[in-house]
């Protein structure tokens, strides 16, 4: 099984599921071609979310804003699970997430014609190559360098002070949920309470429905980090937040 | 063969997507995941359009304003499709026009650690467990309780009086195209001629390129109900709808 | 394999599968269905840059201004692969790119109770069909006649006059890369330097990155034409082009 992930779009894709499939007949499944774009952050927060539930595969993540330049290619090893792309973080928060320990392999590789699309014919190809001789290959083949030199990323972790907790939003999902940094067990005791979000109060809930549609409330998403969303409405545009923005969090008694 | 219908953007899918593949390695084949957002009636229309064309298949179904509530899930058995997916009436229009008679199935589930994103921890495993088992599964594993106590979702009926026929747009597709519950049966006199659309003359023809680009036209879609579209246009804007917005046709003889 | 590629969105692509999954258990394999809408000459553009990199495949291609009018249906044959769509160019240029020589097949078809949704009620049917006998349907079956009596699609000529080379944006991807009909050969001694877009410098470069982000550069694509990109930011908006826009190089030796 051969999984996809990038920031294209379409029609780029294709051109790398042709490449793929010229070298193997691998299962493909898409896992997003809609990644934010040029967000090496973003891709890393949702592939960590997503890539866990797979059963053992080759990942291909192409989110590369420093495509053409010298950021280095790699391979991750994550029990039987493969992460191929680029150097630039966005492997190493989802292979955690995949198993406790990972291997990180820097990849030689010869530079191609165009210097824009290194997903169809750098990428693509590795990827399907790795596929069809398995994880071993990281071991055996000399294009692969066990390393620890390479680049992740980090999710700013929240500040508490006292009731107060000064987070921020990581993402905001295609529903409109603008899901925070603050891990969601802050809001063990307040379920069926209310606390303040940037100064206003909103109702703490398990769950969407439990409030009347168009109405706000904080939850735990699936993600198990507080959400700050709107039942059948948007919670970015009720909160009047974004992603990237801060958002401050106190946790009272009413 | 597991089709998937969600009304979740992306990449949420894909979490759904590993959740199976943990589970079977059947043929996946999305249909489609930006259907109106919990818009359950709208869901049930397209579905009802597209999942009769499917070979016999699990069809796993997830829009689902009320995920985390105690509204239930079912299995509806239809020929030899199975459709998956909340008890919130989604499932209904689609089985039955599968098959002239179905099976209804309420399913006893453990309600998961969250209580967001049941697509992925209830109805995705439950959609694969019945694609290894097979049909049959809904009449032998006690889980499984037959019912006639479920929603379902009905469409309007347009109303006439006399040449006047009083309907409403259902949904608007990505082309623009206003598709009326009003039956194409209407226009059947009419091709080639004149009707009123809210007072305002449209030509009635039987396919697009049949008036100029960007001229407005009367027609019957794919779906066999009366559509508003614009050849290389979009209908909605020409004539100024919108799902869920009455329109008026006038049938005249001019 | 069978790729399916169309201007549809969704969710009418799902119904062209299950059309097809009726007749045959071929791989599928999305190439895009959000190409340019009923822009013949975009779609064309797109999939001459993408089909090539499959392996030998039969290509559903349906973007159809002109469906239920008596336009013709064409099967192409390049290679070992076959492409299978309307008659009004969008085959043409990819076929070319797969094979030097092609052979161009009209189609007699039964027009269907539908004249609005061929792709599901002629062309799916037709390329499962083509799929499960082989290339070589075309030859034997009398239903497809040799023919070089069909539509094909041209894009326009770059002018050149000295230093000035006048073309004009084909189309913009996702990114908002504004890719020209000028072929990136007329670059090839100016990277590192700048040259004139319609009167302003911009530099040329090989890739997004050499400059800072947000600032704009022109440079070869995948598709090894000139084009007008902004590092992780939209090469039309910062160049004020559109697809069809008409565009002004002039190499400078500044």
């Amino acid at each position: 099984m051969l999984t996809l992930a990038s920031d294209f779009g379409s029609p780029y894709p294709a051109a790398m599921k042709g490449a793929i499939l010229q070298r193997t007949d691998a299962r493909l499944v898409d896992v997003a071609h809609d990644l934010p774009r040029q967000d090496v952050r973003a891709a890393a927060f949702w592939l960590r979310e997503v890539l866990p539930y797979f059963p053992p595969a080759v990942h291909l993540v192409v989110v590369d804003p420093c495509v053409g330049t010298d950021r280095g290619v790699l391979a991750v090893a994550a029990d039987d699970h493969v992460l191929v792309g680029p150097d630039n973080g966005v492997l190493i928060p989802p292979a955690a997430a995949i198993a406790d320990t990972v291997a990180v392999y820097a990849v030689d590789y010869d530079e191609p014609a165009s210097q824009t699309f290194h997903g169809r014919d750098v990428f693509a190809p590795l990827a399907a190559e790795v596929h069809e001789a398995g994880v071993g290959l990281l071991e055996t083949d000399g294009r692969f360098t066990p390393t620890d030199d390479y680049e992740t990323v980090t999710f700013p972790e929240p500040e508490r002070d006292g009731p107060t907790i000064r987070g921020e939003v990581l993402v905001v999902d295609d529903f409109g949920n603008a899901i925070t940094n603050v891990p969601g067990s802050v809001l063990d005791e307040h379920f069926g309470r209310s606390i303040r979000i940037d100064g206003e109060p909103a109702p703490v809930r398990r769950t969407y429905a439990t409030v009347s549609p168009g109405q706000r409330l904080v939850t735990v998403g699936s993600h198990e980090n507080v959400e700050l969303a709107v039942n059948q409405g948007r919670g970015d545009e009720a909160f009047g937040v974004a992603a990237g923005d801060a958002v401050e969090l106190t946790l009272t008694s009413d």
